[in-house]
């Protein structure tokens, strides 16, 4: 699993008041323990609206000064993504993110074609997320085609085939799983990744929605989510998962993120 | 789900002790508990040398008692299974269990052909646990063609297609999780069962492995566990996945159980 770590997000209140702040030794901690908690990624998304540019420089350079970890580029306006490139350096990143909506591949596509940067593609088009696995699939197919135009191969790309929230749509997991399996059918080395709370919106006790969600979309064939790695419950079934689903043999990784103290009781004596 | 009590066994070493001390007050807490966790049946194992019969009919008369639920009659010995239905006065409940191996079939189909009686039937036979599907499968064919000369329906059967541990071998779940798809295949009204926690036998974190276990087993067709019901993680993780599956529109079942307090944090201000 490719772990893409969610906490350096503005939407978050606490880390948008420690942008708002300026607080350079908040967002260097989360930078710090999601590094520790084994995240592959970290996320990086201002989300504020004038200087946002501005903002993710700040970012991005506190994070490179924490940890080695590669930088996945979040914002709602693909021009801040592309512009924010120049600011990692030579860590090859993700962009977060295309979709079918208005102009974001013509802006983004280009600016990776040459490079080795990753990118999520939702599934979304200009009239929000399709409601059927088949309307998604067109949304894919799209993207996939525009990929090929610039010689984005499928193994850079991390295909994020949305879902609704459970409590308004009974048929959400199912019709993300469809998508999950579709997806990687037609491309074996392609990625497929999701946020994971999502799902839960409205719900009570939230965690018993997203960790079997987690679970089950392992199952179809998800190989990243964006989460928070130091959620040690999230980690622990994560881990617990790819030991059943044949992914982690004799379940060596899994016994070394215990021993890590990545999930499982906190203190041990 | 179909939720069978697991509490109720000499062989937990607190209900052993309790069982050897005749605790009634004991063993009525944990009928009492396990039925307002929303247990369907009530596990019932002596698990003592000498005496079991007499011990079943103690333990089985201080349930009935507590709580109104039908008794899963359990003993590796099939003629204490079908001795002990006498004490269970009206309530219709399931033996615990037949398999391929020695005479159990033998001895408790014809006990239960003229009931509603229900039977858990694991896929073992003579020489232990089959290694592959293609030879679980095989004891399979031999219990359902033993069931039908009886007149003994799919639905009244709880195949549990066994698990070994996941530490010694890595395609346990993914065995497993074969032989659901293939029972229920060929039987869509057969019920699939089994413990939890066999699974994580001899690795640290156990419930990262059995949480995500459950999740997928019913996934792949399994609509009943035996397990503690008042172990309030376990009960969320099903909950979620019943509903995220399909099987809980809207989510209705699961925020009821929320609001009963079935999981979820156990102190609400």
């Amino acid at each position: 699993m490719i772990i893409i770590g969610e906490k350096i997000n503005g939407s978050i209140p606490n880390t948008g008041a420690a942008i708002a702040a300026k607080d350079d030794a908040y967002i260097r901690e989360l930078a710090r323990i999601q590094t520790a908690a084994g995240a592959d990624y970290l996320d990086c998304c201002a989300s504020v609206g004038d200087g946002e540019l501005g903002v993710q420089e700040w970012l991005i350079n506190i994070i490179k000064e924490e940890s080695d970890l590669p930088i996945c580029i979040d914002s709602p306006d693909p021009k801040v993504c592309v512009d924010a490139m120049q600011f990692c350096d030579g860590r090859v990143g993700i962009i977060n993110s295309v979709s079918g909506e208005g102009n974001k591949i013509d802006v983004v596509f280009p600016a990776i074609a040459d490079t080795k940067w990753g990118c999520v593609a939702l599934l979304s088009d200009d009239t929000g997320i399709p409601k059927t696995a088949d309307d998604r699939m067109k949304v894919f197919e799209h993207i996939m085609a525009r990929a090929k135009e610039f010689g984005i191969g499928p193994e850079r790309l991390y295909i994020d085939p949305l879902v609704e929230t459970l409590g308004a749509n009974p048929e959400s997991l199912l019709t993300f799983n469809e998508c999950c399996r579709r997806i990687k059918e037609a491309y074996p080395s392609i990625h497929i990744t999701s946020g994971l709370s999502n799902i839960s919106f409205g719900l009570p006790g939230r965690k018993f929605i997203n960790m079997p969600f987690l679970v089950l979309a392992m199952a179809a064939g998800m190989d990243s989510a964006i989460m928070d790695p130091t959620n040690r419950d999230l980690n622990g079934v994560l881990h617990g998962a790819d030991a059943l689903l044949g992914e982690d043999e004799y379940c060596l990784e899994y016994i070394d993120a215990y021993r890590e103290n990545l999930f499982g009781p906190l203190n041990r004596d």
